[in-house]
């Protein structure tokens, strides 16, 4: 049996410690507070294990540092120094200041035992209550080895990683803070500025909020403490962008303040056409382009449901679902997403019902 | 029978025409670009109206002026003075401007005719082929009198607004551009600001790209030059929030530029925490908090039916549902909310079948 040694029992430590212990391993979780252990524990993720400045003999084979980026380094140090025949990994969403970190700290030879990784999961709440044997499952778990790391310390990671469900993705050590600035933390600092201007708006402005401010504003109800962590860790990466957004940003604030006739920000929101027609398609670059059925939903029980089930009754299977909800809730507008071959027949079953179709 | 005159077949303009001869109004048509009437004709939104300089003659009880808000007043007026008899609406999603070009043109006596309108309603495609009969149900359509406005012009355009499916509301003039600036325009300028960074960013970065981002960056496919008019229109709202956006990003910037540790940066974050929380629930102040259930649906034909037919058949209501999709496009996970009550024989149901659940 496997054991793994969870240095640090919140909400990510604790969910690997829950899938780690439903899939067999020996589970063994350590935290400065006695009553993260406590609760990680109560929650079955596995059990204390207490950590002395010279203990090394406790048995482990992999050691997984979850805490904060700014207190990984050190974490995995000791892991690699205490431990000289585990294989130790972190969870830090910034991936090179902790690297260099380490390598500044260890004989290269240890070096061999370590694999940098970065599961891209998480939710609004944290702490180890809010953790879940499932929160990885289907999500990419990024692996990023240095030149150092053996292909068997790999190994051992990506057996972890899959006994949580979630997708091993090799990402080069070199490109993943850059990836990880412009798909994430740029976003998160753009959705706090926007959330942020709604802490003293006209909460009468706050009725007429659509769908189109409630995606860019979602990512504002993101952890603080935790946040300033990441982006002030990765602000290597992190800087350039912002100070680009704030260029364009000047741009659009001078065409406005001026006799400028908006040509310049004319210029940004074409280049956000460019950036936008980026993204790859959700389903992944093999999937069809599907089509999309509108269907007014009433705002009662069962409406929902009966629409699916509608659908389910006409042989259609639905491919993806958006619920769009509407300024005082009267209807919803359900986007349906089907194989094009089927729509036809699709919006032919549901308006000889009574459903009515939006588009 | 009630005769609309539609000044502008676009997008708004042509969906207008659509729904209004659908429901019985006859309809009329102008526009600068005879293409854009041949396709609006086409589609059975309304019939040709040649409008010349002197022409008044044609009967025409209602005017809706659907261009873009730089030209929205010059016509305002021209309907106001050729039709002394017709009430006048416009569409335009920034409303002082035009108001006060407006005032400024006719006699005050005119004024009493005409009825500030914006139906908050679109979609990423422009122009008559892209309109819809169906584009202005369960959205709200702001109506702003000014204070010459007559209760019966307002009642009027009232029933052209209810005749689209739309839901009319009050909304004072002198409030509504200050709220879709923030509702609306800078949720707008930092998509764009987003999607323009991802112009140019490593194609390997978008392979990683969470709902996060997409969320963020979802308005940035909106249409340039109609943003570029709105934003330029609405200036004097639009500016003190993006100023404001741009000194917390300033804060910002020059905490991770230096040797801060992101204290000030927390505090932007925890502002927009603050603002987060304002934004009222999507189902409207009585509803219910609703449970939610998450479950893995495999990427196979049918499996997202599936999973609707099997909480249908366990007679669960579900009152909201959100897909969210994983990299690689192995999974999906389904977000399905449902009444507290119901929760858990829902997860009863879907755990004791095939079902994964995921919290």
């Amino acid at each position: 049996m496997t054991t793994v040694g969870i240095v640090g029992a919140g909400l990510i430590g604790t969910s690997i410690g829950l899938a780690a212990a439903a899939t067999g391993f020996k589970v063994l979780l350590s935290d400065r507070d006695p009553e993260h252990i406590r609760v990680a524990e109560d929650l079955g993720a596995g059990q204390e294990w207490v950590v002395s400045e010279t203990d090394g003999s406790t048995p482990v084979d992999l050691i997984v540092v979850a805490v904060p980026p700014s207190s990984a380094a050190q974490e995995i140090r000791r892991a690699l120094v205490q431990w000289p025949h585990a294989v130790v990994t972190d969870v830090s969403s910034v991936k090179s200041p902790v690297v260099e970190k380490v390598a500044g700290a260890v004989a290269v030879e240890q070096l061999h035992r370590f694999v940098p990784g970065h599961p891209m999961a998480g939710r609004e709440m944290s702490g180890p209550r809010a953790a879940s044997a499932e929160l990885f499952r289907g999500r990419p778990w990024l692996l990023c080895p240095t030149q150092a790391t053996a292909a068997s310390a790999v190994a051992t990671v990506t057996g972890l990683v899959e006994a949580t469900g979630a997708i091993a993705m090799p990402v080069p050590l070199a490109l993943h803070d850059q990836m990880v600035a412009v798909t994430s933390h740029v976003p998160q600092v753009l959705s706090s500025l926007m959330s942020a201007r709604l802490a003293s708006c006209n909460p009468e402005a706050l009725a007429v909020a659509g769908q189109g401010l409630r995606d860019v504003a979602r990512l504002g109800a993101s952890d603080p403490a935790l946040w300033r962590d990441i982006l002030t860790s990765n602000a290597t990466e992190v800087l350039p962008v912002l100070r680009e957004i704030a260029a364009d940003l000047d741009v659009v604030l001078s065409d406005l303040d001026g006799a400028a006739e908006g040509e310049r920000i004319e210029q940004v929101l074409r280049t956000g056409n460019q950036g936008s027609a980026r993204l790859p398609a959700k389903h992944g670059g093999a999937a069809p382009e599907y089509a999309e059925v509108q269907v007014e939903v009433p705002d009662s029980p069962g409406a929902l449901g009966a629409l699916f089930l509608a659908a389910g009754d006409a042989g259609v299977n639905l491919e993806d679902v958006r619920i769009e909800h509407t300024v005082g809730r009267l209807t919803a507008i359900a986007h349906l997403y089907v194989l094009p071959e089927v729509v036809e027949s699709l919006r032919t079953v549901l308006a000889a019902s009574t459903w009515r179709l939006l588009d």
